[in-house]
């Protein structure tokens, strides 16, 4: 007998029924929100182009970081899930590459991913067992059946999610011909962001070649801190044309400069000559930071930044695979110290909007919660990445509302690749907010009617307001 | 219609019914126990001089950092809030100044000022709406009224919330004139509390004006290291004669050192002449801790080691400010290696007690329950500052008792300046203790009666313990 | 009257009635499974001499660092206790010291001591008073008694734990006399585990002295790198030859290296004949566990890694009653950047398992768990040693599950020289991981047919797997 595939109507809810209660209630005035998307890797080619997705493999397997990582945990190799490495060879048989995740299901059990992928199958596929041995061929034909129907296409299936805004992520020297073709051809509103990491990391080994094309499509010379300077702000002004209304900044740290301009200049010489050393280097992203902020002040897009991920730990995975592999760690960060030159120039600005993200929860409570409850330009991002599920929402949710209360924070963000989770996500988020907040009325710290405001701008007003969507 | 204002009387509890009925029961032990309020900065001139409160506003609005923090986070200006920079001016209709506040008094929700500020409205003042736009002058009308009448004077309402003793804090070269006039004219026990940092931090610009005061005060040359240390020993004594009991020292680091004389005696030539470098300031602080060590082992006076605050962090507000408004800041800190040089030499002296506190919470379970578990001298403070909160509170029982125990904690201190927030916080401590309790209780850890002697011991008996009260 | 003392069937389960149905029944399926204990501190001698343990005072004060140290926190010496320091005297009547612990019993509310202590006096010894000054005499009389019988014997006692397999520790130059004899004489499975620290660790005053015993007995040159590393290899196929699944390696840092041979030679030359300095000496423990890496690859045997212990921090203490008295304590740590030389190497590798523990429960959700997460050769400890706890388990759990998965982690281990307790211990872990996966399936995040697979795999199949048993 196979399991059944049942989302249950009070998942992720408190158990004690007066607080479950309280949850639904709370959850009904906001489970059938329009999503605002502010921040997300999907590919704007799908919407641009519209083309049908191919089937389970390649949409569930292929893109999804999180499926590589546990299932390379366990022994299976990247080539048996059908992903060639350079200058090698994969399965190419994408049945049995699916047959190979579908029997590890079991691995996911007590994950977000298990979340997600159950909401996807569940609703959006009409599925009503559980993935497993036995349910691969079931489910690798149900799916790739459905996906040659018009209604699963990408457009379709952004106007069935109720998806009010949709932002990418690309590079500064992106084209954004895909969004021009969104914008000329469709009303879904899809818009870009501006993540200007290729042309501002000199660690990239392709720094002096982003910043040769920087130069060509902007005509500033970027071999001149204020030419480079110039560069970035009109790539930011080209980004918000296209619809662009943040920036994205995913530094190993999140150290600030403010240096002098002779100083820059000599860091950019080395770093177009030659290569910047390690501290060297981080000083030259640390004023990229804060230049990034007096521009935020200047031309009024939200910044965002991301730091504490060591990128490509795994070298033999990174030179055989390439990145986003799921080999990306966090490390410790701080943030009270490190951004103190950026603070100390724009960070009373109350029309500057600065989003902070961590992977390192020991800030939550200790740097992040302080820090947005004092400055007028900072706010928190949601729970990201490793903590986007039920224990980290709640770790963030208990260690954060206290001192920076719930009007410094700005809802949540899917910050995702896998486009079909993106509901899945936002309903998780919506529950567990509910689950908090209704713990919050139950113990009498609020009351229902303010926790169903404080619901409604968690999960729609405060992301539209923080991204000025 | 307004929202009322109700201190539900399970507020704070657990909600399954049975553990919620244990909390009650626990709860009836302790609620009316009289405080302990061994650390905190009221002022004394209050007591000494017994004059009104003036308003809603100069009360509740301009004295608490809780309050500017959040509001100036949300782009409030102090002057807004009737607070002038340096030089400038401020908003002067102070009822202007509370509508500010009321209008946005959601944005407390969640947060522990919430808690505190309704417990006073509802208890002290006898407010039955909630404070928003509409009941502001409702609230500025009735506070300011109240404040008029003698049982809302300082002294009257210090027999009222039943305190049995309060210690405020002064700086080393306090003459403790209120304090005299207080223990000559009065029988409420507000004693001081000796904290040094005023003379012991060679970063602070009036340090070598301090330490002249200081030699004029003892008539010792505190030029000379030994000098130095007889002209601190003094001002203990000057304290404890005036009730002190207890010694307070909030360096940013916990680092303590053992060095010799002659270094001692550098550091303080190059600090009084000139400026201390940063490390070798903070190692001048450091040797003062395991000074300060040596004397509360001779003299008997508790001492309280509160590091980890960025203390100023925004030059900006600091300039046209000053101290205090919201603007200091946690950072990242350690104990276990830090304070070994002090421990080496005093940390097994059973009579001596050293009371840690942290703001950086990664360190309940890694560094301080363990070592509060082990040295006899060491005990920990309570869930301090950010962490005075239902949140932190729990995190802190949860994360310390099961490698310290509850005997080696000192049960609650409000360390506030909000005279009339002192029950509040206390009741807010006392609830949370029973919730916690009677956790235990439901899980078969502790039997009721256990629980029952603990809440007691936390709430009353540790702290007068540990403070020799 | 004296309070009951009853292990209440219930004990650690959630309180909400649907909950704690959920947790009783999986509970059911794994209360009566064999132990696994595949990392721990018994004395190999109980063993192989089954000679009765001795009394009360011996059995449970003696060896337990755990109760020295909260004892000494409250100012009780070891010699108060019948431990004499070096060349001193100590207390002689046992009874006398059994009733200082017994009056003291209420230091250890809320602690796991007090779990695991309750669980032994009333499953092993029958008692049914809880333990105070008045029951001092009843237990000690009631506890000597019954160690006199056959059935309270070592190996009787082990059978009637239902130990399936035990393992102990023992240094690299250890003769495994001992096990020898367990095998040779007795069914019970004990085996040992190679623990090479005394041969690896430079910092350690006999290390020299050490290698010389380790060129004895493997008759490799210890002074020459590889003639080192050969020995290392030879004792590891000894200790594989005593039944050791397993190594184990507790050094202050899980700094790994990838040093030359030239430079390791070097670093050895000045270790054998002088002191390293303390940067030197990590790297030479760095490379250690570098080169247990790859004979662990080699040979299959499981590689533990349990970083992050200041030894030692009571230099009176230390120098007065030696060792493991209670004084050893956390430290910040970290894994990503670390661990990397050794990953870079091996970490790819599925059929090698290196284990990792942590006392800086920060890096659970930050580093281990997506450690864990991708690596295949990684696995993940339980909580240790002051987290081997209720909450210090629940925190494990809702860290690290989400995202390492329960596939990712090994079960428990006692980690304990406390041989009676280990039944008291793997009880409580079965029984938290109960609450924890009642917790998902009432949340509907897992089903309770899966949650009941997972209970048997945490308590029995994983450890199993990861030790190779």
């Amino acid at each position: 007998m196979q399991a059944p595939l049942e989302l249950h109507p009070d998942r992720f809810f408190p158990v004690e029924p007066s607080v479950r209660a309280i949850a639904r209630t709370l959850f009904a005035r906001i489970e059938t929100l329009p999503i605002i998307s502010p921040h997300g890797h999907t590919v704007p080619a799908w919407f641009a182009e519209d083309t049908p997705f191919e089937d389970a493999t390649s949409m569930f397997l292929w893109p999804d970081h999180y499926v590589h990582r546990m299932l390379y945990s366990q022994g299976v190799t990247l080539a048996e899930l059908g992903i060639a490495p350079n200058g090698g060879t994969a399965e190419t048989d994408r049945r049995k590459c699916w047959k190979r995740f579908a029997e590890r299901y079991y691995l996911f059990r007590g994950t977000p991913s298990r979340t997600w992928l159950d909401h996807v199958f569940a609703e959006v596929f009409g599925l009503k067992l559980r993935l497993s041995a036995e349910t691969a061929d079931l489910y690798y034909d149900t799916i790739t059946d459905a996906l040659k129907k018009p209604e699963f296409r990408p457009r379709a299936l952004f106007k069935r999610f109720n998806i009010e805004v949709l932002a990418t992520t690309e590079g500064a020297t992106d084209l954004l011909k895909d969004h021009a073709k969104i914008r000329s051809t469709w009303d879904g509103r899809v818009i870009t962001t501006f993540r200007p990491d290729d042309v501002a990391d000199p660690d990239r080994e392709d720094f002096a070649q982003n910043l040769a094309t920087l130069e060509d499509l902007t005509g500033e010379n970027t071999h001149v801190w204020g030419g480079y300077l110039k560069a970035l702000a009109n790539r930011r002004a080209f980004f918000r044309a296209h619809g662009a209304t943040a920036t994205d900044h995913g530094f190993p740290t999140a150290k600030a400069a403010d240096m002098s301009v002779a100083e820059c200049q000599r860091l950019l010489d080395v770093a177009l000559r030659d290569k910047l050393h390690g501290s060297e280097a981080e000083m030259f992203r640390a004023q990229i930071l804060t230049e990034m902020a007096k521009m935020a002040a200047d031309d009024g897009m939200t910044m965002q930044i991301h730091p504490g991920a060591y990128r490509n730990h795994n070298p033999w995975l990174f030179a055989n695979y390439g990145r986003d592999r799921g080999a990306d760690l966090p490390m410790r960060v701080s943030f009270v110290e490190p951004l103190k030159p950026l603070l100390d120039r724009f960070g009373n600005d109350p029309k500057l909007t600065i989003i902070l993200f961590t992977l390192d929860e020991s800030n939550y409570a200790r740097e992040l919660a302080p820090l947005a409850g004092h400055y007028p330009s900072l706010k928190l991002g949601p729970a990201w990445w490793f903590h986007d599920s039920p224990e980290g929402m709640m770790r963030y949710f208990r260690s954060m509302t206290e001192t920076a209360g719930f009007y410094n924070t700005c809802g949540f963000n899917d910050d995702t690749r896998a486009f079909l989770s993106i509901p899945a996500r936002h309903n998780l988020y919506r529950r567990v907010t509910c689950a908090y907040l209704a713990e919050l009325v139950a113990t009498h710290r609020l009351d229902e009617a303010e926790a169903a405001e404080i619901a409604v701008d968690l999960a729609y007003n405060l992301p539209k307001a923080a991204y000025k969507l």
